[in-house]
């Protein structure tokens, strides 16, 4: 069984997930480019770090060029036996693609969805891992030591194959985008209500046995305990590529999403100065109907 | 067979049809509180001004107070066999209430949705007839006067019982709803895409042998042609009522109206500043990710 | 403050509430039509049951005519000085006229949404309330028996002016459709996936430590736990009112709704044999592509 | 100026190209697999059948790869000042490749998104062009003789580069999903109304004068005009790629899509036997609220 690893990757995520693994009894040797936060000056010196038999390696780098850059570097420092646990944000697709790279080198490949954002380093992570169940049993010891408190099974899962935990990842991240918007959308209701005086009490009057309650919701009392009008705060909302992913996963799948994909369009809505969509409507309001419009740079 | 109305109302539509009318062959005595525009002097003076026997008023008001106003006060000037006709924006549910209002007294009722526009007063006007099949037929050459040239029933329905005729507009409008959101999503995608040189051009090109040819994009195209990228009109779309109810019918009747209400949506998000709920949904991202958000009043 | 209260209706939450209220230490006197759960005969036993001074009676009857009914009768029972609260699911506009049926005869009026289901009993009860303030305050220790353990906040709030608490349980009603709609696209998507192999322990997975846990998704883990496949149950879902209320005011409110709409639109489709909207689509693409369509009857 | 071209692929759409082509003074030598309808053995004798100086050869093939094969093969048999016209349903990615595979060899490429359906070779096609303007003139004869009577401009467009003729043609249909469904979320609440009894004839009473007209339109009224209930149809409905893509293309550049995606997944619902997605949320329900389900295979 695992007991020591290396990780590459010490941002933000993979920061706060080496100091989890060394709390939970993880030996951690991690590399970065920022040499400041790096145990070693290099991918070859992380591999020769680690302990003989059975490596692992868990990447943790922006998804696309960058980790394939990376696992094709591994591919050529590992050797039979050892195996990469790739715990970015890869769309499921790159996992078949890195874990064919790697096979034919006897080394074996694991997909790991990650969730817990900035509080999995007190909370522990949600993991879903995709790939070979004799890996995943092997490397066991890491995964308990990065989830959450509690039965393994409700913050860890096997979720399938190659590619299932990216894939289950991505599922959540939709997921969170559908819940968000529900949050939001009766948000905006209660404000807009009169006789409703004390929106954020409302809220936080939700979160103990109500059926809505959810750590979603604490988060959102949370912020309007900060800022209960959320005046410090614009309307523009960023979305992460999970989100576009799940719907494009919809639409391959013939898979009906009307929450999920309203919920995405709604922070493209948010991004946009003015819409060419509406003007368009505006425009047609007026040929057909004489309606007034307002002139551009109007208020 | 009516040869003379009496037409209660001469804004814009009012003033048109009475010309149309007059074109079409049947005698028009128009009331309005605007004595410039008006051909008598009062409700009494109009209702006076008609021939005996078999009378018809022709109510073209704003929907609401206003139209039960001048129906009631109708209700005090006609009698027994003479026809009130409801032409303009109202809620189907307040047909049922004009009619049983002035059953009592043996006059009859009609309701009709208009369709048409500023264009009316050219193309002749798209009819929606609620009521009475007799009280239908008597009407018939006011209708033959205001609907388009061609075959009766491309322009004119009697669609059903009193309330049909505005049912059948309301709808009619909650599609057009639909249609213009879907011609502007479309527009939206193609001013998108770089490859694309031509947009107003494209658009024009649809106009003949395509599937998606219709009047609402031959207006699209001519509102392009005026103003080639929209620069001269905002985003900020106005809605007006039908749209609404439209969807409050579907949920009453519990008609899933996706598209419908999508576009009822865009339109209020549209009217928007800030929105509450895309500032909840930054202030959600903020709480879990550490995103970066755009404070307020950031660009 | 209040230690004894009426307590009228005593269907499945009303029989719980009064065994919650009982073992938190208020005296509950209930009546119900049905003899065998009623401890009186009837509406003026109840109230004479209650001690002197300012009297509660807690209404839990369905919302509508029967709730109505209950609350005139008790404005012939109660005098200057005691309160009816209103925990049914009634209309958030049905409250002002309930409360102004009882203010000139000096009967104050609290209007309670209470969440929590089949749970509420043994976790407590969400309560949102509506009304005056001194007479919130004196209630007060009924509602710390029926909400959950912990801060009073986080289980209760004094949400505004009369109507306030079932307008905000109505939000979080129509909350809860489109958290339940996320949660259940989410799970088609898995299961839609071949490489995704356990999708009930991929729910189970998130429940601690990622960002979409929530009671909700306990349940959902829960059923599956009974039935993986979900094999034992249909795809027809009822609604219940309070989604179309929420959607019906975002209608009336210019609030963009598109998830939680979405979630109700859903609920309708599901409980449609064959679509009409569908069928339409499906003759149109007959008519100008000489598209293949099923024939009606066929699978 | 091309006065003969050839024609790959003469199925129904490519048979009735032909035809119209010829009826417009065009000379076609058109090539299928199928002998019964083809004018030569191959794509080689094709070649060879078109006279000399530049040659033009239409691609009306399956989109994919028979598309790529056909292009391939005609690389190797048209010569330097050739051009290769790609009208079938080709994504627009597609045609920069075939571009790119061609320009290397001197021979043009230009991209066609055709309209109208069954209905061209009586009305004219609707078309779309990408590509080099010099091409898009050499081809003009063509391109006339297939568009519909009217000005040019109505029913042609030379909306860019190589990939918008395509791209537009996306679009153009992306709109065509959303009228559609717009169309049928009204006929199906007109349906639901009792008080509206004559559904058919007041689809036919918009077909003039009102905002709403179109050829879409008049193809529903035909359709109820030949089977008044839609009785004989199912509601199944297929979706073809296009309006995928569309969907597709907007997640790619952000662009808000309530409508057109809310159409795509009413398709895809629509196609469902039980839907697992509502199969959970009944599962909730039960879940929290104790509330009835339908057992499986209940009606």
């Amino acid at each position: 069984m695992v007991t020591h690893i290396g990780l590459v990757g010490l941002g933000k995520m993979g920061a706060n997930m080496r100091t989890r693994l060394r709390a939970g009894g993880i030996e951690v040797t991690g590399f970065d480019q920022n040499p400041e936060v790096s145990d070693v000056a290099s991918l070859a010196e992380l591999v020769a770090a680690l302990p003989p038999g059975q490596r692992f390696v868990w990447v943790m780098v922006p998804s696309g060029p960058v980790t394939r850059g990376v696992v094709t570097e591994l591919a050529g420092l590992l050797t039979d036996g050892d195996v990469v646990i790739e715990g970015g944000n890869s769309h499921f697709s790159d996992d078949s693609e890195h874990a064919a790279h790697l096979a034919p080198l006897g080394i074996g490949y694991l997909d790991v969805g990650v969730s817990g954002g900035v509080w999995g380093l007190e909370n522990g992570y949600g993991l879903m891992v995709g790939g070979d169940a004799a890996l995943v049993e092997a490397a066991m010891p890491v995964f308990d030591a990065l989830r959450p408190e509690g039965p393994r099974e409700e913050g860890f899962v096997h979720a399938g194959a190659v590619g299932a935990g990216h894939y289950a990842k991505m599922v959540h991240n939709g997921i969170e985008y559908g819940l968000m918007q529900a949050y939001a959308e009766g948000y905006e209701l209660l404000e807009a209500k009169d006789i409703v005086t004390d929106v954020p009490g409302t809220l936080k009057a939700w979160t103990r046995g109500t059926v809505v309650r959810s750590w979603l919701l604490d988060l959102l009392v949370k912020a309007l305990e900060e800022d209960p009008e959320l005046g410090e705060i614009s309307d523009w909302v960023e979305d992460s590529g999970e989100g576009r992913w799940t719907v494009d996963e919809a639409i391959d799948s013939a898979v009906p999403l009307p929450v999920i994909s309203a919920a995405l369009f709604a922070r493209f809505a948010s991004r946009q100065g003015a819409s060419p969509a509406m003007k368009a409507v505006a425009a047609l309001r007026q040929q057909f109907g004489g309606h007034a419009v307002k002139p551009a740079g109007g208020s």
